[in-house]
């Protein structure tokens, strides 16, 4: 049993001797001594939190099982401790309470999301960053780090573009251009990209002051539009809905075009979409390509939207949050093809780059481009400077881009061309195994590292061959799945997430509840994977016992 | 000097012998080996950078002397090594060019921005955090953290709120309620709480869909409003402006009402603008109080100004990014009253809760206000579950809250009084220091821990005491302060930031160019305040010489 946070206190008085109300000084001083000063706080911890992490990482299960209930328990303390706790108390708390109950997102049999194993580098790296704490909305609280995001973002760029010699010299380090923009995530580089390209195509003219200024319906009155929308795939990520909603057109004005079976957008609809949208004087602010949908890792016809667009003269955003890495495999590059015509391209570094959470980036094909949502403020981000804040959502924030840098260096493109190879490879192998076992089905061929499958109880094996699974079977097989992941996910041996696909039957849309893996992990080998799905029948087996005969 | 990235991997295959396109794989999963093997990679990275970050953390210099365009020549790279370069060129490359050149943000002797020395504990908790690597965007990612994380929360929450136990009990850990919302930063916070205050005025109603699906035109049509406002202080952080014109109302729907001399939003125009929007039909989606402004830490009178919100039933944000922790003091607590009836509170872990950069918070007094922004998936962010990506603009994200619970607890209420108190006292010091030295004149007096001031040439300190400055006075003490804080940055013994004031001058409004000190760092002592001065003294006497006579 954990101490209760009097309990460490009292503890604390015992040992130390010391009354309450005084040394508050010392204790808070001793806090930010620093790290050359002999044996130390900063030691200590460093060797506690090292045994920590070497326990969390070797561990195999993906998480503890204890109940969310029980959790709660532990964190339901809203009082600020009065006077400091002793800290060997309280990372014992830490440990007992926080560290052994998360989630072993790194387990090699932890194939359910897109987190994965990371290079060893990264964990030294994030103490170095939170030593020398930029600040990088500023070349004066960033100096060599605002060169250094430049380089690792402009790297990406050409990646992407391949633009000339010519072209990177000159832009690289101009701070009137902007290749790209380091962010929070997937979400905010979005929305900054949307962002973007509203406030580009309804800016400043002939006395109108544009749309920062003046705002979305002057803009459109000005420009005589009668609305404005954003064109897409249904299987766009939630944040478009995000960047609709905020950026005042509404969610409904993101239209979503089907998705064909293999959860690629379809092409005729989506071009009847920007037919209709320009017959109804609707502005489209951009099209939207997915490369790698969150749900099953599917890839758009990219050259195709970009045919599109280009057309229309309409701004092209690709969401490569997941799979834009696919640009650095020579045998899946082609799947990413179109990518080098789009506007913006979003990618995240904590996916498929093998970096730690918190690192979204958007590519801008016009170094121009951000001049559009270009901000300035006295006490910095001044006109004519390297501050990078100047042309972002975020405003102050930390030197990720270490991360970044570090890994394109130290990976190389042959290091992430090695990993996305293997991801896919392991990926194809996992299809095949479940493809020649009686007690699953695929529910579409993957396009990258995602799959998408589910269990079929044996009594519909049969009828999923036979393909006359009705609704109701659809259903029952729908909540045995739900249950499988849950009992899955609260064992903690392995874990698969869960997703809904919506599928024809009998001329009807019906919703599918899917497993669905994501296999990015170098450390997951055929073995987890099998264990996995071995791990899955041996808990359906038990479902059909004990529960699913009832249902049916 | 630094070897080129060819040079690196010469001498890498040069020492290993290997041939360049095979042992990739070999490669690769030695950087994502696990710690527990044998003198691993992770061992020698930390080695190294624990060298880097104590020597960084132990420079008294603010920063190296080199130019910026040297720099730019060090990363003006813009191809991805093919080949991974060995880690160990890349570690020196990295300290040499990077580390080396970084802003001591901790120095005791930068005070120009809002940095500091940061508790110990958190260098090895960054390790943990990224060893680690939850996504706190959903439970199935971050189990016990995202209790954690509302336990923090809830823990400021009270302290800004104070309700009862039981409202506490009922909230803190239930899902359908968000007391606060961690984010990246400050900026992230205050637009979430004006899209939260922006969605809940014009929500769903007799068949109108709210804001959020069908568009601000739209729902200001349905309203009935002719446009809307957001309405505080001119001096207001720009995230103000990027709020209004990411949420499509435009930066000049954005009203900036002026301030006194101390800083503070002048209550009578700000209640005058209230009436005048209301007779012009234009909703008001929020009022603005300010608790420490960046330019100079003022805080508004929050309590007159919830009067005012209260009475036209105008959401109330208070923006306290820099001055919310305040509250931690008995002494300066008062300066914040009324922020207790604000309808939300933004507060920055990264400036004066002393926790790493990318720590934003915005607290909800309505603890269902964030369902305004709400937003779900199939493949995560269920209704009904502990996801915490479900009321939020961002979506995947760091465990961040660590720093919070940690800090929270290690340093207690005590801790965070004491760090708030000796900010203030040495801000007192160097007013007074200030006010006894002919060389400087204070600009305002301090509201908290920021101060500004202005270096006056000795043939102007006459004028100044008799109040007889002429524009063109102060245009040439403008110019000489800005080139004083240049130099002084340039050279790297000290660091005080600059900004500009704008003050009233024989009836004329003219800007005043204002060196700007920011005294929260427990390391900085009141020698090392004389020191920033008398640096500048000696700095300003030798542009006497040879720059400021020829302006004169």
């Amino acid at each position: 049993m954990t101490l209760s946070k009097q309990e460490m206190l009292n503890n604390y008085c015992l040992e130390t001797g010391k009354a309450l109300n005084n040394d508050i000084e010392k204790q808070v001083m001793e806090l930010f001594a620093l790290s050359s000063q002999t044996t130390t706080i900063e030691e200590k911890i460093n060797k506690i939190f090292d045994e920590f992490s070497e326990e969390f990482l070797n561990a195999i299960d993906t998480n503890t099982r204890i109940d969310l209930d029980f959790l709660v328990g532990n964190f339901s303390d809203s009082q600020i401790p009065v006077q400091p706790i002793d800290f060997e108390s309280y990372l014992k708390c830490l440990g007992n309470n926080v560290v052994a109950h998360s989630i072993n997102t790194s387990s090699p049999r932890f194939i359910g999301h897109m987190t994965s194993a990371l290079p060893s580098f990264v964990r030294p790296l994030a103490k170095l960053m939170t030593a020398m704490n930029q600040n990088v909305v500023k070349i004066e609280t960033a100096k060599a780090l605002s060169f250094c995001e430049r380089e690792a973002l402009a790297m990406l760029h050409r990646l992407i573009y391949n633009f000339s010699d010519n072209f990177y010299s000159q832009h690289i380090q101009n701070n009137l251009s902007t290749l790209g923009i380091l962010v929070s995530g997937g979400t905010v580089a979005n929305i900054t990209a949307l962002w973007c390209a509203r406030n580009a195509i309804l800016g400043a003219k002939d006395g109108f002051l544009g749309i920062e200024k003046e705002g979305l319906a002057a803009a459109l009155d000005f420009y005589g539009y009668k609305g404005a929308v954003i064109i897409g795939s249904e299987l766009m990520h939630f944040s478009f809905d995000k960047a609709a909603d905020l950026m005042g057109i509404g969610t409904q004005s993101l239209i979503r075009i089907p998705a064909d079976s293999n959860n690629r957008v379809n092409i005729q609809a989506l071009r009847q979409a920007v037919v209709e949208c320009r017959a109804q004087n609707l502005l489209i602010i951009g099209i939207v390509g997915v490369a790698g949908t969150t749900d099953s890792g599917g890839v758009d016809s990219l050259f195709e939207i970009a045919e599109i667009a280009q057309e229309a003269n309409v701004h092209f955003h690709v969401d490569a949050a997941w799979g834009g890495p696919l640009i650095f495999s020579e045998q899946h590059r082609h799947k990413l093809a179109g990518i080098e015509r789009a506007d913006s391209v979003t990618i995240d570094g904590h996916k498929q780059l093998y970096l730690p959470m918190g690192i979204g980036m958007v590519f801008l094909r016009d170094p121009y481009m951000a001049t559009a949502i270009e901000k300035q403020a006295s006490y910095t981000m001044r006109k004519g400077s390297f501050d990078l804040g100047k042309r972002a959502l975020e405003g102050s924030r930390p030197g990720m881009a270490l991360f970044l840098h570090a890994g394109l260096n130290l990976l190389g493109l042959k290091g992430y061309e090695f990993l996305i190879d293997e991801g896919i490879r392991k990926t194809e192998y996992m299809a095949d195994r479940i493809c020649t076992m009686p007690e699953f089905e695929l529910l579409a061929e993957p396009d990258t590292n995602l799959l998408i499958y589910r269990y079929i109880p044996e009594q519909l094996r049969e009828l999923v061959i036979k393909k006359q699974l009705t609704e109701i079977d659809n259903q029952l097989i729908n909540q045995f799945n739900e249950r499988l992941q849950k009992i899955q996910r609260q064992i903690g041996r392995t874990f698969i997430s869960r997703t809904t696909k919506t599928t024809t039957s009998f001329s009807k849309e019906i919703p599918i509840i899917a497993l669905r893996a994501v296999i990015a992990n170098p450390l997951t080998t055929e073995e987890d994977i099998d264990a996995v799905l071995n791990d899955q029948i041996q808990i359906a087996s038990e479902i059909v016992i004990s529960n699913f005969q009832k249902i049916v």
